[in-house]
């Protein structure tokens, strides 16, 4: 039987810069001719949905009320912030950019009737929802071996992996530097250059993190936190000549240090002197921002250098669709291996908007990975 | 008759950091087959040359010896930056990117026997000397009109605003954003852009630099000194669409103020929010180093946004023979209008290893351009 109502997690920013986060029930929508609509059973809280969950709030200061089923967390949103995202005020949105489920409905074309009952994942956003109504072109149907759990985190980290190898080949490198490199995507990563056969410099944090890397058969891995980094980082950049790096972590010095070990370890190989640095283009693609400070450039590495942004959705654009759905059907046959995730916690809606559950999983601690199961809230 | 020996400056850095600036005298080379002498009358002192002469050393601790007419000046260079310039560590350098003067030996081709007793510029580099021996494919013959004074500056400056001008146009941006705008480039910049019709924002540090800007007939000036440079920056952006900008400063947050500002105009225009900011690509190029100091990147304009290094010879070698050539046309015609240079003072080799000479043309003044005449050294 159709459901009528569902909940879904709602993020509101108002003009006063309070941000409110709450569950709400509304209608289930009717699907139109090519869409569905899907029963979320998975969807993963990864770090790109923080921000679009809690924006910039200061999460030390968030207050909680409501009831137990219905929570509702209030935070504080820096007013220079407020300003800069005036599109957003008084907006409410949804969050959760991926997951999986079974559809429950679907419109009258023949591609939406072909999924009615099959599970899917999806990644058209929103997704913190018991369901959701999406476009038949944004849904994967999963083999039938696959459950939501499994399929639920097939877009962003898989793709992004994907989109960061074929980038690194796109631009001419032949081998790559990644920062906090013991990330569930950075382990992903790893697999996918061994498989590959593409040279990898993992940059980490701790000694914990390189033992995870090594004991996953990364050959390098460097520790920023030592105080040999480095020249361990000239060391394993001059050994795959890696000339790209794609850096989650985006604040402080990080990027410059990396640049400058590449234009090192250029220099070692250029022939005579030049004012200006190598000719070798050392280029840094910034995805995350883990640390939210400044970045800071000593731009000591010549002139042939660039740091930029990078977004999965405007690289996929770029690429094209027949690079895309490469790329889909590679994930689609290693979703149990090259590219599965592993979860810490499965919680419910409502677990989500609770100040300690977000303590935890807001940490973006390596390892610590948290699914959403809205079918938890049924009453 | 053919001189048998000249003077030239020399510039060398010895493995204790020590830096030390002279005048040698060596013998005139005899020209291979593809090559002229030229008798240097003009070589100007662009900031690219402050670099080659003084590497990084603190100009405030010049000291001075030698002669008058043989002097001598020597400083220290910190010494991480001689760890870096392993490559420079005593091997004598020449300096003087560009320079102009007449033919007075030439070589066995026919090429070279065209250039006999013609007055050429050269953008060959080491043309702070009395003579220079230069290859044919690095020589223009400048017109009979021409004088050597006129022709000096043809390269540098003029070729970097049309580098400047191609790669906004390739890069598919239709109007820029210039800093360090009152610079005898950012003079010549505006002039190429309002014969173009190509937006452009100059921006600069002074009330005089913005007074002397609008005289030449530029549209849009930003003081960065003034409170209501943000507010201004955005409305000069908004009413050219500049989605690119070439930035001879490097340091501090300009850039990221700049950037900042187009994702601002951007923004606006765009419906709807994204957390990722707009999808319009914004773009800054750094092109020179007047401040020193760490580029500090804020990134709250999305991820559609890029920084890096430009080079003049870098960019040439993209744009192929083809392209360069046509800018070497247009150059030529323009020399005694858009592209003319104005000199505030003529100094002999000599001169330009007096302290007080360097700490006048080390300033980097606006309209404070130096022309080195090695004729003046002439006992």
């Amino acid at each position: 039987m159709m459901p009528e109502r569902g909940l879904r997690i709602r993020s509101l920013l108002k003009p006063d810069g309070q941000l409110e986060l709450s569950l709400v029930e509304e209608p289930v929508p009717q699907p139109g001719p090519d869409e569905v609509v899907v029963r979320v059973q998975a969807a993963p809280i990864n770090p790109s949905d923080l921000g679009q969950l809690f924006v910039a709030a200061d999460l030390a200061g968030l207050r909680q009320s409501g009831t137990a089923r219905r929570p509702v967390v209030t935070a504080t949103v820096p007013r220079a912030i407020v300003a800069a995202l005036a599109a957003r005020v008084n907006r409410p949105m949804g969050a959760g950019n991926e997951g999986a489920g079974e559809v429950i409905a679907a419109g009258s074309s023949d591609a939406a009737q072909a999924l009615l009952g099959r599970t899917v994942a999806t990644f058209a956003g929103e997704m913190y929802a018991q369901f959701r109504c999406v476009p038949v072109a944004q849904c994967v149907p999963l083999p039938a071996t696959i459950t939501p759990d499994q399929g639920a985190s097939c877009f962003v980290n898989p793709m992004t992996v994907l989109g960061i190898v074929e980038t690194t080949r796109i631009e001419g490198h032949t081998a790559l530097v990644h920062t906090a490199a013991a990330s569930n995507l950075g382990q992903m990563l790893n697999r996918v250059c061994i498989e590959d056969g593409l040279g990898l410099v993992n940059v980490v944090r701790s000694d914990d993190q390189e033992r995870l890397l090594r004991a996953q058969g990364a050959r390098f891995v460097c520790n920023s936190t030592r105080p040999s980094f480095e020249p361990e980082l000239i060391a394993a950049i001059e050994a795959t000549n890696a000339t790209v790096a794609f850096d989650a972590v985006g604040g402080g010095t990080l990027a410059d240090r990396i640049l400058a070990a590449m234009e090192s370890v250029q220099s070692r190989k250029a022939t005579g002197y030049s004012l200006y640095g190598t000719s070798t283009h050392k280029q840094l693609h910034i995805y995350g921002a883990l640390d939210t400070s400044p970045t800071i450039l000593r731009r000591n590495y010549g002139a042939a250098w660039s740091i930029g942004g990078w977004l999965l959705p405007q690289f996929m654009q770029k690429a094209g669709p027949d690079t895309v759905a490469r790329m889909q059907r590679r994930v689609m046959e290693g979703l149990l291996t090259t590219f599965a995730s592993r979860y810490t916690k499965e919680i419910s809606l409502a677990d989500a908007l609770r100040i300690d559950a977000i303590a935890a999983y807001a940490q973006r601690a390596t390892n610590g990975k948290v699914l959403i199961n809205p079918g938890m809230d049924i009453d």
